[in-house]
């Protein structure tokens, strides 16, 4: 790197997060073509894992070329059309992205507004599409990586089933460290990211898109407004034509094939416990050290904390200092929350007891720079580390 | 890659061309955090080292977070407003591509059709924009990659900006391979892939775009149609305020920053005349085995020949058998030229005399195999390579 030194970090913010060895020399393996009958098998070896991470038996299930927002540009390009009406969950910035996307694309969006740190109930849904009977799509976070919101979606499929519409739905903060379980909640159309529990590096867009959301594409009207997005023609890649779209990132592909065989290796529920048991550990250390959660517990986001920041406190500077002196990298707040909270991830590689132990110890001598002092967190962690499951 | 090894392959197709072990290895790199003062360091290097292949003092110069195509799709998605006049030079399959991305974002597109291995002259041009003082943008394709023509663009740009038009320059077989020179030829927006000449693995598309065509972007009337490929947010990443966009794709940055240092310690000329002699080498070759090359010498492209298949060989079969009995991988032919060429690269690493070597001796047993006896091209492939620049 030209004498670059790339500096040895502990990703605890909300993405990327931190990559195992494994993953990343993956990537290190010789070039493939993208019509190579070994990269083909590559690519569908990671379909295959793919389905089993997401819960599901659809055909189309990949990984889009770009990152985590690609796979929403990708997924709203081919199912809405002009002058569709399209309700959009904006509860945080990643709702409020979708929307925005969504208005782009011409659709007409009918916003259900919940304030930041809270979840959306399904009563609200139901009375916007008492209200909205014209509605093709409703989209949703699932778990919303600026508040720390966890969204439950029980039932929304039925409802929204019922009056012809699609679900689409953001699992970039969920899928791999949490049940995503895409056929038994009937999602209709669910993208994800590398970068997040995964443990691969920024540059994918898992999705999957089921039955009722194919049909849906055949009958556009127009066509996909984007070339590189077109979903059908990227399907006949896939598919056993196998015709060329445009040249897959041979090298991610590895990563992912190599992070995708991580996670089964240590089974999917396994995998979904250790990020909620180290989560619940962090919980009660920041509680323990005196610091507020943002997200009451039932819809707590295993996988991003969000942090009130204490009174007195220059919270950049904070961050500054965990990066600078301790090599640890969390974030900060976004739009209304901006300079208000921490972010901190718990996913993938990051989710480990240890890596939290070494944030809470470092960030509590932050803390003390900036004249303020907080008992540990960490006999409490141990605690609720160890006694996770058996209550 | 559980239990799965990547075969070693010479990649001698139109892309991806093989890559050097520092560029693999510097993705193995450590990740960093897309918002870490040490990456948005390398983020700023590999911009400067982008202006600097492109022949460009252009502010707006990184890479686009998706492969080539996206590249092509971020240009015309920010470039074009619906009702536009647009000027597609549809000279092989990357500009019918061009046009037809081009048409999903609702321009009128007016295409100049040149035959399959021919180049487009200024006249046509001239004579086009004569008949449409409307026209906004001309989007052409520098080095056609499906019939392995170089377009000269001596000229274009005076034509284009005289009638107030944009000039859009896909450089995806190109930049890195020989001159692209921006500034010196005026292009307003040109877009490249890592994939080819640069050396780098697939998953990444530079692109630069200057004044005239920020202005533009600056007066569009409606939003640009992808959240995804929003040039302006995605511009405030890249310069002072780093706001945050999308999450780049850390690894495959990496990745091309290792490979422009590669170019510029080789030296950009160095590279273009390593490109070219390898490339005159294996036309020598090619016509002394008695293979047809598609493209007259004048506007024949170094980076990708296209060779007419011999009477009674089946084109595929000796491509599976280059592949699968000497591990090198060359490509057929697109479109209308389906079963009738082979395309063979000569870009990045895979542009070197040894390669093409190693290439025309299998080829010649490939060939044998299908019972049709050609001489060896070796010896004047030696001498051509000998002579080159001393002409």
């Amino acid at each position: 790197m030209t004498g670059e030194v790339v500096p040895d970090r502990l990703l605890l913010g909300p993405g990327p997060s931190p990559v195992s060895d494994r993953v990343r020399l993956a990537m290190a393996q010789p070039l493939l073509g993208h019509m190579d009958p070994a990269f083909l098998a590559i690519v569908d070896n990671v379909q295959a894992k793919l389905r089993r991470v997401f819960g599901t038996a659809n055909d189309l299930t990949f990984p889009v070329s770009g990152t985590g927002s690609a796979g929403m540009e990708m997924c709203l390009a081919n199912f809405v059309e002009p002058g569709d009406g399209v309700v959009v969950i904006e509860q945080g910035i990643f709702g409020q992205r979708m929307a925005d996307a969504a208005r782009r694309l011409r659709a007409r969006v009918i916003s259900i507004e919940v304030p930041f740190g809270e979840m959306c109930g399904l009563d609200r849904l139901v009375e916007t599409l008492e209200a909205h009977p014209e509605v093709k799509l409703v989209a949703v976070v699932k778990a919303e990586t600026s508040t720390g919101v966890l969204q439950p979606l029980a039932g929304w499929a039925d409802e929204v089933h019922r009056r012809g519409a699609l679900l689409l739905v953001d699992a970039v903060t969920a899928l791999g460290g949490l049940p995503v379980d895409v056929d038994a909640m009937g999602l209709d159309i669910v993208f994800s990211g590398t970068q997040k529990c995964l443990g691969a590096p920024p540059g994918l867009a898992p999705m999957t898109a089921g039955r009722k959301a194919l049909d849906r594409l055949q009958q556009r009207r127009d066509p996909v407004p984007s070339w590189y997005f077109d979903l059908l023609a990227i399907s006949q890649y896939l598919g056993k034509t196998r015709a060329y779209h445009h040249t897959a990132p041979v090298s991610m592909i590895y990563a992912l094939d190599e992070a995708l065989t991580s996670i089964l290796e240590e089974g999917l529920e396994e995998t979904w416990n250790r990020h909620r048991q180290v989560a619940v550990s962090l919980w009660a250390g920041l509680e323990a050290m005196g610091l507020r959660l943002m997200v009451p517990a039932e819809y707590r986001l295993p996988t991003v904390a969000t942090v009130e920041i204490p009174a007195g406190v220059d919270e950049g500077r904070v961050r500054r200092q965990l990066l600078s002196r301790y090599g640890i990298e969390i974030a900060g707040g976004l739009g209304p929350w901006a300079g208000q909270i921490w972010r901190i991830g718990v996913m993938g590689q990051g989710a480990q007891l240890s890596h939290m132990m070494r944030f809470l110890t470092c960030l509590r001598e932050c803390l003390a720079f900036e004249g303020v002092s907080l008992p540990s967190g960490l006999a409490a962690m141990e605690e609720a580390y160890g006694k996770w499951g058996r209550d």
